[in-house]
């Protein structure tokens, strides 16, 4: 039996065993290798640019770019640079020691030159390695820009061992020949390798090429000067990122270098009247790399509406969830985010009422999507988030205030507030509360519950009721009441013949005093109620009420001749069938009569055609 | 300058350089690593076990199970076994060298003793340097099984460097005490770790102990024979998956050893008309471990509205989604899944016709998607697939053809399928149909568009049409026609009354010879162009024909009363007046009057009350 003693050690990796879980495991998206040979290209290509502006080289520079080749015969991807090449030694150092970043070295050695580490990714090492996910074999060839450096041609097929030996290569630079494996032969495909060089390329800084055509665009707009850009290069670059898309409203350029770095532009698109389809086109590049569209962890819910390109180096890649959340760089690029996002708005909105009113129904969804979820943008856009009405005649919230505010306080002082959420479906209730004067706001979008709610809890002394929630005399209680006509025996008289047809017994039926000129029966939804079963489909949750029919109140007017009509009649059989088309008449205004109840009443109407 | 030579050599990792990798970057998600410590710790408790079997440890075996502990003022978590524990020799060759996979070595030793690496999973090794991803410092304290072995002490601060040291431990077993991050408090919460081992440790093969509770079943059903399980058993652990659902309609328990290996329950829920909140609830398991529940690469899409879990040890786990669907036994295990599927659903026509009816409103949903998209479920569900009419009668296809044939056999040998979308929309033309005996089903439920697209494709001689696709003798065309009582010039000056007040300019207006109890004025929606604005509507497509609303026919019926009151008058106001109301009539029919044209109708007919 052994016996324990005190000991130190270092850990050590076996090589044979974590070399496949490189090759396997370190990206689970096979397709990353291309990304990492190419911008290991370009870095090499932006490193004797750099070197030359140092004078630490004086050759010809040439004419930079990379060259991705496809050899479907050979089953070979070739990615070629003319940048600085390697030398044996180098080889030896930064391919044949996994891990061992060349990249931090580089940067290290020239940071006091200036610019600092910015425009080389630190991916040579394990970068490289990726390689391995597809391909069985690879080669390196390469010349180093140094003095009298040998080509040096490098191997290995997979297993740890390489092999060095000497080369033909008459220029400088490297070119990495991938042997594709059996099993990732979709990647022997052009078509397929255009969409990945377009994919994580489009925007690299140094020309990419193949198939002869250069596929990216190396000076995007998000790295030139805000004041050397014009209108049409913001429309032309949102084109270049969303090919079938309309034209934007209008866009922010993002650029800040301190306390984090971070630049982009994004895009106000319109948005309909619906959030689908509009997630994931905020797209993340980290020094004119794609790394992600897939950004809500690191731009605020609301924001995700928007479009456009955010680039920074400082946001962590390929780390947890919970991490990034609570990251504090990340943390404050939302914040920056939407502190310009506000900013703009209100710009436009100051300087141009009448041209943010007119994008206003298109930015609308997206404004108040921040008000309910961002108390800091509630904050600023209470300034400018714009309210429509039945008219198209748009207001602030303090505006709004002194619009109704002859006419609809109620008797509690309180401010009442009507809106429709179907123009269509609400129009006889609309065209009611007009007649009266009443303002009726257009509250349609699918978060409109919501913003409802959240504007109740922050504005105070209001109350926001949908045009069909009760009588217009009960949505808008005033001290003094309307008379009625009927005698209260007979109002009950009436009362039962109606409660004696409705099928619907959870229906409240109610006699009222309503002006002559409204309709004989009402029916309205209680507004608490129906709120809670809007915001809960809205929420695409199942309403806890489940099938259960929408509670209503029958409201049935005393004052008019019809229901006068009813109250006088002695025939019990006229009398009901009175009440039934009336009854019928007011479900079919709240679009509620259907199937057969549908299909008989319009029997019946024809039947009194002729 | 250096000279190039001919050299061979091995690759190298430097520790360092990859420690910070394996460490950070290894998964994405930090709490897999109490996965994989308790992992670890049942392997270790199943090893002892296995050794006892083979009488290679005599010594008593005791209560196995694994502790975790938490200490939120020293901000460790602790994980106890008393498995086999490790002697030092053992921690240097496990522990020290990273990758160093202790069970491949184990499971090579012991296979030739029957149960192969059955129950042991290959996690020694890199997993447990995902304790690193949430500790600062991590302890092992651990006492091998072996006779006379020492108690040894390991402590590594996350640099490269250990120590080992003797230590007092009086049991067998291994405590891994990992000294929380700063940056991973979270961790140190009990209700995240019960969480984090629930999700994880449900159903792992050893007790698991948090709090002084055993937080797992370490017999899940599908570990046992179908033959030692009831019902009630098969009811019972679904309550356990899904605590707040309703009881599954049946189930299928998976068995299977060549050329895989995979067990499993599935259970098919109470699918309601919408695929929403029905995903991710298959979860996958390794071994008992719990794996995700993300499972579309795994299992076609029509079958993940089942739920349930699938256990595998042959499915490729943390590889991308490309190789994953070229993977061999991936789609082996699709094509075993889909047919014991589809087997067990025949079986239960085939036994039960009654019950299958009863359910087969909650899994038509299921078995119409398994037919579109998948051909060979379509060939055996062809046979119990059931259509439903409107008088809730179920029919095979077979059977459908034999109960239609006589009646709705068109002149063209084509059998004409009449179905319904909206058995209360469209009740008026359900009622006209029925009154001519023909049957009408009912196929309302979101992809049944693309279902009728699929059997038009696949069975013989058929066409399908809504009730309210046209005119019923133009549905159902026959050799024999209806002769119409109204004069061809009549019909013209009635076509010109109704073409003077048609608002919509894409309405096809024609006369036609209809029976004389049918309505004066019928509006129908062909087929084609309607199908596909359904389908893209059910694709969530924006519809590609925009806002146009959408096509119809109205059709005048010739031999109406109040259709040759209109051709028999020479008053326009009034031809005009009553061509206006029939015409809102059939627009109502079809749910079409709405806005002001309703609130017109409405007024209007209340005034004709009066």
């Amino acid at each position: 039996m052994e016996s324990v003693i005190q000991e130190k050690g270092n850990l050590s990796i076996h090589t044979e065993n974590i070399f496949p879980i490189i090759k396997k495991f370190l990206y689970s998206d096979h397709e990353i290798f291309l990304r990492e040979l190419v911008s290991n290209a370009v870095d090499a290509s932006q490193k004797i640019k750099k070197l030359a502006s140092y004078g630490e080289y004086n050759g010809e520079l040439g004419d930079l770019k990379v060259v991705v080749k496809l050899d479907k015969d050979a089953k070979t991807i070739t990615i070629s640079d003319n940048g600085i090449g390697m030398t044996a030694d180098e080889i030896k150092k930064y391919i044949n020691q996994i891990a061992f970043s060349g990249a931090t070295e580089f940067v290290e050695q020239y940071k006091d030159k200036g610019e600092g580490d910015k425009g080389i990714i630190g991916h040579f090492g394990l970068g490289f390695y990726s390689a391995y996910m597809v391909a069985q074999n690879v080669e390196i060839i390469t010349k180093s820009y140094k003095e009298g450096a040998e080509p040096v041609r490098w191997e290995c097929d997979g297993s740890t061992e390489f092999e060095i030996s000497p080369v033909e290569k008459a220029e400088r630079g490297t070119d990495i020949i991938l042997h594709i494996a059996e099993d990732s032969e979709e990647f022997l495909d052009a078509h397929r390798l255009r969409g990945i060089l377009e994919k994580y390329g489009k925007f690299l800084p140094i020309e990419i090429e193949f198939e002869d055509k250069v596929i990216n665009n190396p000076s995007p707009i998000w790295t030139k000067s805000p004041s050397d850009l014009k209108d049409e290069d913001y429309l032309a670059f949102y084109k270049e990122l969303h090919p079938f898309s309309e034209d934007p409203l209008f866009w922010i350029h993002l650029n800040v270098d301190y306390p984090f770095n971070l630049t982009g532009v994004l895009y106000f698109p319109k948005l309909r009247n619906d959030f689908s389809g509009q997630r994931e086109k905020i797209q993340l590049y980290s020094r004119q790399v794609f790394i992600t569209d897939e950004v809500k962890d690191i731009v605020p819910d609301f924001l995700q509406l928007l479009h456009g390109v955010i680039d920074s180096p400082d946001i962590p890649l390929n780390v947890s969830r919970s991490y990034l959340q609570a990251d504090g760089n990340v943390k404050k690029i939302n914040g920056y985010i939407t502190r310009k996002v506000a900013d703009k708005l209100l710009e436009i909105f100051k300087n141009d009422r009448e041209g943010f009113e007119k994008k206003f129904d298109d930015i609308g969804l997206f404004v108040k999507y921040g008000i309910i979820s961002d108390d800091k943008f509630y904050e600023k856009a209470k300034d400018f988030c714009l309210l429509k009405n039945t008219d198209g005649k748009y207001f602030t919230f303090e505006e709004y205030r002194e619009h109704i505010k002859e006419n609809q306080t109620d008797k509690n002082e309180s401010l009442v507030w009507l809106y429709t959420t179907d123009e269509k479906k609400q129009d006889a209730f609309i065209q009611s509360a007009k007649k009266r004067s009443y303002d009726v706001l257009v509250l349609d979008t699918v978060i409109d519950s919501h913003f409802i709610n959240a504007l109740e809890q922050k504005l105070e002394k209001i109350s926001v009721k949908r045009v069909d929630a009760d009588t217009l005399d009960k949505l808008v209680e005033k001290e003094v009441k309307l008379e009625s006509i009927l005698s209260s025996d007979d109002q009950e008289k009436v009362k039962k013949v109606f409660e004696g047809i409705s099928e619907n017994k959870t229906a409240q039926i109610a006699v009222e005093a309503m002006p002559v000129d409204e309709l004989p029966v009402v029916i309205t939804f209680p507004e608490f109620m129906r709120r809670m079963t809007d915001m809960q489909a809205s929420s695409g949750q199942r309403s806890m009420f489940g099938d259960m029919p929408l509670m209503y109140t029958v409201s049935l007017n005393s004052n008019h001749p019809l229901i006068g009509k009813i109250a006088g009649s002695d025939n019990e059989d006229e009398q009901k069938a009175l009440a039934k088309q009336l009854y019928d008449l007011a479900l079919l205004s709240q679009g509620m009569l259907s199937g057969n109840d549908l299909t008989q009443f319009i029997q019946r109407t024809v039947g009194t055609l002729s």
